[in-house]
């Protein structure tokens, strides 16, 4: 089972996957818990370059990049762990792709899912959570917490567009992603999330 | 005008730019000389990993890495510089993605026409030179120069793939790209260099 997490820089996501990983280990099931972009050692160099350019980088260099990232990390990592019969948690994965360069830059949404699907060879999340709340909200608890990377340098209208073309996307496939209250407590989304995946769990038995 | 070197590791494309670079410049121009990947200080990051990254890389991560930096070198350095009326001459290109990672690794040459197009937003050089001879004479030559870097360190059945696609497209494009004897002496090229690129300017005039 591969299981994603997505949403604005500041939903909870990161804390949530750790947690889900600890009660799925606990309960005796193999997990690999990795992130996107940044998950091989090649992706971790293309991460930096992403997060932490200081000079201009071209949007449709920043989407490739988002690729060649995706592609290896699918190939090395993920795939081979989903055969040996892992599950997968995934901190960001495809919807990212399409909320940030496809909602947040403008770039065609079309044409970023059909790229989506040449990088990871057509593998797609059997589940996915949306870590939802206003952007203005998640973006002040982003800035508590760390110094701004290129994202976090962006306007909160460019949020806004990325949080809106998330909950388009879960509206599209509301089988796959599951919309979670990201300004409910840590411990109630914990919660929501465990029985999602037990009910997913039992499901596929 | 914007004009590409292409050709197998070891065919004197980039001695040929640099000669065509002087006499351009002698005769007044205005040049600018770049290369592919690598021509931007971001791309000189995702050239190091392309050439010399020492564990897998996925094929596709690969092609998506060109893409990126030739995205940004595109809209960073190529594009100005074309706009200011300079003389763009690149070492390597578009054409070297199709006949690599198209004809060398088998990933198709149709999809990276496409992709080529929207990393480059529809650039194409005005003229290529192809410097072309049996893949086996120009690897030993190659070899002699330096240590062998990811590609070359690739099969002679690889490179004859390369120089074969590399021949396909010129034949699609016979305006476009002139195929030189890359086993000629570097002076005799050199003059072919320059009577077509003097033809070209002056036919642009």
């Amino acid at each position: 089972m591969f299981i994603t997490f997505e949403g604005i820089d500041g939903s909870g996501k990161s804390t949530q996957l750790s947690i889900l990983a600890e009660q799925l280990i606990h309960g005796g099931f193999s997990v690999l818990t990795t992130r996107d972009p940044g998950g091989t050692d090649l992706g971790q160099q293309l991460r930096h370059i992403l997060l932490h350019h200081s000079g201009f980088v071209s949007q449709r260099c920043e989407l490739f990049l988002y690729l060649a990232d995706r592609a290896q990390h699918v190939e090395e990592l993920i795939q081979p762990a989903l055969a040996r019969g892992n599950i997968v948690l995934c901190d960001r994965f495809i919807d990212s792709t399409i909320a940030y360069q496809g909602g947040g830059r403008g770039l065609s949404i079309e044409e970023i899912n059909h790229l989506n699907m040449q990088a990871t060879q057509g593998l797609k999340p059997d589940l996915t959570f949306l870590f939802d709340a206003p952007a203005e909200l998640l973006l002040q608890r982003a800035k508590n917490r760390s110094a701004a990377d290129r994202f976090e340098q962006e306007t909160l209208a460019f949020y806004e567009r990325v949080r809106q073309t998330y909950l388009d996307l879960a509206h599209q496939e509301p089988r796959r992603i599951q919309i979670l209250d990201a300004s409910l407590p840590l411990v109630t989304l914990s919660k929501q999330v465990d029985e999602i995946v037990q009910g997913k769990l039992k499901a596929s038995c």
